[in-house]
């Protein structure tokens, strides 16, 4: 293996427009009630057309649309009753010249055909006499038979994660299963001596539960991924290599808490650059400097900083999109946002970009300062706010962007 | 039962205002891993301080501030060394009077000390003696013992869906569950003699599939609820009456399709009806007028148009916010929205809501027009503009705020 390290300090836009690795998670053929969310791994066509049969799309009577041409209420037009379409049903009639056919919303369109007249336009006078008092046009008060998606045409598209008007798609196709990309299978290990699984039930002095795993394996969970625990190692090299080399074996990212003290950060990367190459060591992010990003066999890795938000916010960032990425997904799908009013000052340096956790009331969007040691200031943030890279700060008042926690 | 029925058409906004259910889903234990946007039925407290001792935040020596008053690069205050703190451990040694004593980043902060000096501003010149050029504040580097959350504070809130960092507060308090409202129950009733279930092979000419339950579901999971499929009844309204009294009977919340045509929503009211009060019959909404909310022994149903697109419009304006209530959760999550330009006129009818289908290219919003019977249309929108109520239309080039499909 290498052990090159290619940038020391990029922006997150230069990471996440360069660090691009190819590795796809596997194809896997998933039943439709599964796929919400999921992403294809081709285009899915349509087995045949859809709706598959010309419908009505109005109450009304199946006509010949030149019978009705010049019908005004003044002048209407006389058309002979002829039948009536059952819903669900073949049409057991025809509609002759200057006939109609009593059609409901939804029923198949009968022969001769080839428009529908809403039943508000209409009277039967006479029984067996239909007067209608609005022309119509071909192809009015209906759908064609292959309208909705053609056969043979993309019923769900490759590379957006699928919705619920997709599954409804899939459903009216009767397609019963698609191939997806298995969710990315995201191994998190996390370091440092201090740190204790979250279900020690007493600590003594100096321990921690471990609060990153759990708030990363959430993250991982919306972008669609499947967090993958790969346990805790202390703060020694050889640990470390030994735990990463394993997480790297059985997953399709692996996500590492880099240590918090400057020498258990320098053993991570040293460790991650004795598997593979180290893409970037650090970013111009605050909170957030201290992120690795490499590439190890083929596996893409990323070293997160050792406090818990600070991690948070560098993978919500650049975790996310490459989970995102890694089942086949370009573009995540879009995160809620609103517009607000900074409620104070807020200070940021020239060349970085700083993400200000703030909690919203009234429209005025508060800066919740704390140190990143602390989780509970990311808990009570309603969303963040991203001081661009050139800016020097904001002024209170401006009205800023703020990207909402959903 | 009572057969009362209240409004003939209300506003998106007076249904959303007045139709509160009182009916919440049961209250039951979760294990911490599979807490994500479930909503906690009571607040939970902290059963100990957080972090639970005194930490470093920053590498370099625990020292009293008062110790280093006045230290400068010309003057330095000179501290002798008196240990070092392990990570993970307790102390063994106190900061006595001008004393220093090593310590990493999250380690413990030693007896004696009130601050911490960073290791920027140090050097141990001479071995045993450290030399500080700058004055640190007392509570400088370092975070207290109940910082992030004292003792009896809240750690997660009730009414509020948990995210990642609330997942991160529960696993470093050691809360392995949480009492939450179960996933509320929805039951899906599909009606329509032309409907048959999605995974039918072969059609016979007039039949559907069941495309709607299919969607349906999605937007129920994606608003944290449990679809039930509760079947499809044919255009009959003892058979309906049945199928929804058995429905009633296991779900928080009914949904219908009230039939495409009018015969059809006529029979679906009439069978609402027999079994509880209608509290609305008619939404001012395109598209989705025929619309039913009711109550019927203390659970909601939702009537929704026969059209797959019309069904999924109003499920998605008034459905989903139902669903989130009857979780506990009074607003729910913020949905993405961004803004655009709109690409061509859109016509409204002034006193309803027109809800306009758009595709997103270049800032532009593209309006998707078809017949609501279309569910591509609904497939291939990146979003939706709302013409509110007053409006008679917008113009092509006005700004408008588009809420995206995530």
């Amino acid at each position: 293996m290498a052990g090159r390290e290619f940038f020391t300090a990029l922006t997150v836009a230069e990471a996440l427009a360069g660090f691009r690795p190819a590795r796809r998670s596997a194809v896997e053929s998933v039943a439709r009630e599964n796929l919400l969310h999921r992403v294809p791994a081709a285009d899915v066509l349509a087995p045949h057309d859809l709706p598959g049969f010309a419908r009505a799309t109005v109450d009304g009577f199946a006509v010949r649309a030149a019978d009705t041409y010049g019908a005004s209420d003044g002048l209407p037009a006389y058309l002979e009753l002829a039948g009536t379409v059952r819903m669900g049903h073949a049409p057991d009639v025809a509609v002759p010249a200057h006939g109609a056919v009593a059609i409901p919303t939804g029923a198949v369109l009968p022969d001769g055909a080839d428009a529908v007249v809403m039943v508000e336009y209409t009277a039967e006078t006479m029984p067996g006499t239909i007067e209608v008092t609005r022309p119509v046009a071909p192809g009015g008060g209906l759908v064609r038979a292959d309208d909705d998606v053609a056969a043979g045409e993309v019923l769900v598209r490759t590379g957006r994660p699928l919705r619920a008007p997709d599954l409804g798609l899939l459903a009216s196709a009767g397609v019963g299963s698609v191939d997806v990309h298995a969710r990315p299978r995201v191994a998190i290990l996390s370091t440092g001596d201090e740190v204790v699984p979250a279900d020690t039930p007493e600590l003594t002095a100096g321990q921690v539960r471990d609060a990153t795993a759990s708030a990363l394996a959430a993250l991982i969970r919306d972008a669609g991924g499947e967090p993958v625990y790969a346990g805790i190692v202390p703060d020694d090299q050889g640990a470390l290599t030994e735990a990463l080399s394993k997480a790297l074996a059985a997953a399709d990212l692996v996500v590492v808490s880099a240590g918090s003290s400057v020498g258990a950060r320098d053993e991570t990367a040293s460790a991650v650059a004795d598997l593979g190459d180290i893409w970037c060591h650090g970013l111009a992010i605050k909170p957030g400097k201290p992120t690795i990003l490499a590439e190890c066999g083929g596996i893409p890795l990323i070293g997160l900083p050792g406090n818990p938000l600070s991690a948070l916010v560098v993978f919500r960032l650049v975790g996310v999109p490459l989970v995102w990425r890694i089942a086949g997904c370009g573009t995540p799908p879009p995160e809620p946002r609103t517009r607000a009013r900074l409620a104070r000052n807020v200070a940021s340096q020239a060349g970085r970009l700083d993400v200000i956790q703030v909690a919203l009331r009234d429209g005025m969007a508060e800066p919740l300062h704390g140190p990143s040691a602390l989780l509970s200031v990311l808990a009570r943030a309603d969303g963040c706010v991203l001081v661009p890279e050139p800016a020097t700060g904001l002024d209170a008042g401006s009205e800023v962007e703020v990207v909402l926690y959903a």
